[in-house]
């Protein structure tokens, strides 16, 4: 077979991957917004047998055939084109998948559908009792794919591995470790600078915030930071979540509390960060690696970036609060920079989602030791509770009321999603990085952001990172981009100096 | 292989169909509900990969094996049994798809996914040209369709067949000529007698309806008449339809008018009537036959039973005004037996949707005969319009006044449905004889409609009809429960009697 006719086979092979892919991504999507509970079980068939179909065509020994009659050739050469990208990528991905049973990927899907259901139940009812038999039984699932993938070293990394190419688990604890040591002290640090500094700082964005009105708000703030919506929606969910169902289907849900507008607010920033993301990735190359995301890291950071240094910052508050005492009747203490103050203070808690910037990387120390563990089984399915508060306590002084509030907060297990926290603090210091160099380039963001000016941002993004699908690696993009790897300090130092000049005198 | 062995192989297999079908039918239930427009084509290739998915499966040739095995063995001896139905319906559906090329299911899915959205364009531009190349080659594919599945007799067979199991051209002829003469004779009588009968009646469902406020009224109602929300839910898209998602997630989709309730009122007990039916399909079936609907035209009777027999009778208004009157302020002139009049009012117009029982069927008659002549290209498709205009006239005495309220007024023909509207007649038919039969068992179900009291009704339907799925034909259904077979002469009589009381001094 000539290599170009293996490389277009090839290619056709992948977008048919791709439909099942998207199929199996729009049946999530429902799962998630709509569907009945009592059809959980019938998804639950649904979703294992395309994903058996998918692994099928994922592990089809032609792909080896044609990936043989075109990693040599000429068409490959230039290592950044989309053909180098896609057979490199097609190899990476046929090699993994080829080492699982069917049965494993079917068992997973249906069992992590159930799971999904009744850790909902678990944790309604606060009760880790209920939901530990299907913990353990993902575990032992997760155990076995692990040993399929595994080559040397830790259980843990081929898992790693699936949401973030090339990270290992060694590499997330040197992060992890450097980020643990300074944010702790920053953060006793910062409490100090914020008691100092308060009288007492106003509600502003708590009172009573209708949900359709908030709705609306959001729908129109995603527009103004660029999200398209004649290919895409908002919508509400239990959990907010972004999903890319096609090349032009590019979904969002968010959850309004009408008690506390940071929710849906911080929500809609997060989910149009990996939206933009989705819609300024080449359409032309969907459902092939070169119109992919880089990765889950690479995608979070860009959630990261508009949720934190974007939404957080000054300039944006300037921004914002006009329209919100407009949707609105009077928000009390309606002031952009005490609101400011407001959205970025800093307070240990037990919940990860809506945790502050200098806490969340805490909480995901807390997850990523706590996964090695309950993986390699050290850590008992039943100690998990207990294990989760101590640890708690021992990072952030403070301790979990229930098993809702604690080891039940997340559903990430129950989907079977060991190895995906990390990617939150790959994107976090990344987020940092690459907003970083883009203020460097772009002059004053912050007067940008006041007028409502996300286009630059936006555009910049689009060059040095939407463009590209898989054609870089997350090294490759953060070294090209930001002269140097994966570094935390940048974080930590933007950290440090956000939090002295919102409470320094 | 044991008549046992192949029995449980087969269905395994028909249940994999299923979820490949079930998931077929959650990419279209997204697409009518919420998908952004520009994701029809990735859509289009979606459905088509997965239709063509699902023919490899229904044209295998195990089937072949399996009920070669099974056939003539003593697991098939009772005729209504589950497994005898299931032998019965998996051999009839394997010959029919076993006839048709991969290529071409996948290519109508393609198409038709297509044209529906350009038949939405060419509906709101009134524009007919726009959507006639598409029409032109849905017609194509749709012979081929015909001509890889013809036996004997007229192409139009076939693709009756594919709604309605055993129905031939000849039978609907007959029906729908019985009904052409007998209606448009009943037509001029009515007409004379509510022309003698009425001062004004008054608008009463006309005014001011909040979009909101309908949506709860139709929710509380289908609730009432015992759509089991656990197991469904009702959305709003541009066009009513329900959905069989699983065995427990069955979903209804209504449109509001805020001008005129009737238009989401009808549609609801029109969407309850097909949801309860497959909320009544014994579920521990589904996936199989045994657990089917008997075929679209059984369907139809029930949405058309709750729509019409139900919903236009004098005791349901006296259970629904007081609850409208409560849902919205002061509906003028709300007197149950004026706004009985005014849902039962005849009126020859141009729109099928919304038609009034007398003329309802005149216009399949309408669609039957041009249907028929676009097939066998006696009708050229450039030649549509104008047929239709004169075929309305000289049916109705109405012309249509634009495309869009002429041939582009239904969607049908863009989703390859050709074959489909006799089945609306079949149900209308239908409907006249259970509900008669149901009156005759139950007692005054006037009064128990007056009192809100839709359960035995609902209970009689799930004997007679539910429960069985697909182990009656529809000929058996209605000589076992009617004792005769389909007679339009009771549709006709029951009209007959009910306009002399609406307007008869």
């Amino acid at each position: 077979m000539t290599p170009d006719r293996a490389y277009a086979e090839l290619l056709v092979h992948l977008r048919q991957m791709a439909l099942v892919e998207s199929t199996l991504e729009v049946l999530a999507w429902d799962e998630l917004t709509l569907m009945p509970d009592a059809a959980t079980e019938h998804r639950g068939s649904q979703l294992a047998h395309l994903a058996g179909w998918h692994h099928d065509l994922a592990a089809s020994p032609r792909i080896d055939d044609w990936l043989a009659a075109v990693e040599l050739s000429p068409l490959v050469a230039d290592p950044h084109s989309a053909a180098a990208v896609n057979v490199r990528e097609a190899r990476r991905q046929h090699q993994r998948l080829s080492r699982l049973p069917r049965s494993l990927v079917e068992e997973l899907a249906r069992v992590t559908t159930a799971a999904q259901h009744e850790w909902k139940l678990a944790r309604a009812a606060s009760d880790f009792k209920h939901f530990e038999p299907w913990l353990a039984a993902i575990i032992t699932l997760k155990r076995e794919q692990a040993l399929c993938l595994a080559e040397a070293g830790p259980l843990y990394d081929p898992l790693l591995a699936e949401y973030e190419a090339g990270l290992r688990t060694a590499d997330v604890a040197a992060i992890l470790e450097v980020l643990r040591s300074e944010l702790t002290s920053l953060l006793w640090e910062v409490l100090e600078m914020q008691a100092r500094a308060q009288a007492a700082s106003p509600p502003g964005l708590r009172g009573h915030f209708p949900d359709a009105a908030q709705r609306q708000l959001c729908r129109s703030l995603a527009e103004q930071l660029g999200f398209d919506f004649r290919r895409g929606q908002l919508d509400t969910a239990v959990h907010p979540f972004s999903t890319h169902l096609g090349p032009h289907d590019i979904r969002m849900a968010i959850r309004c509390n009408e008690c506390d507008l940071r929710e849906s607010l911080y929500a809609l920033l997060h989910e149009t960060g990996h939206a933009l993301y989705d819609q300024g990735l080449p359409s032309e190359h969907f459902g092939t690696p070169a119109g992919d995301a880089i990765s889950l890291g690479v995608h979070e950071s860009q959630a990261r970036l508009w949720e934190i240094s974007v939404g957080k910052s000054r300039g944006f508050w300037r921004f914002l609060l006009p329209q919100l005492t407009a949707a609105f009747p009077a928000p009390a203490g309606a002031d952009s920079n005490l609101v400011w103050r407001e959205v970025n203070r800093v307070q240990p808690g037990v919940q990860r989602v809506g945790a502050d910037e200098v806490t969340y990387n805490l909480h995901i120390v807390l997850r990523f030791e706590l996964e090695q563990a309950l993986l390699s089984r050290e850590l008992p399915t039943a100690d998990l509770p207990a294990a989760w508060n101590e640890r708690q306590q021992a990072l952030l002084s403070v301790r979990p009321a229930s098993d809702r509030e604690g080891c039940l907060q997340d559903g990430h297990w129950a989907a079977g999603m060991f190895g995906y926290f990390p990617t939150y603090t790959i994107g976090n210091v990344l987020a940092g990085q690459l907003f970083e160099r883009a203020a460097a380039e772009l002059g004053n963001l912050e007067d940008q952001f006041a007028a409502g000016d996300f286009r630059p941002l936006r555009e910049w993004l689009a060059v040095h990172v939407y463009r590209h699908g898989k054609r870089l690696t997350t090294a490759e993009l953060c070294q090209g981009v930001c002269g140097r790897g994966l570094d935390p300090a940048v974080l930590i130092g933007g950290l440090r100096r956000k939090h002295t000049a919102l409470w320094g005198s």
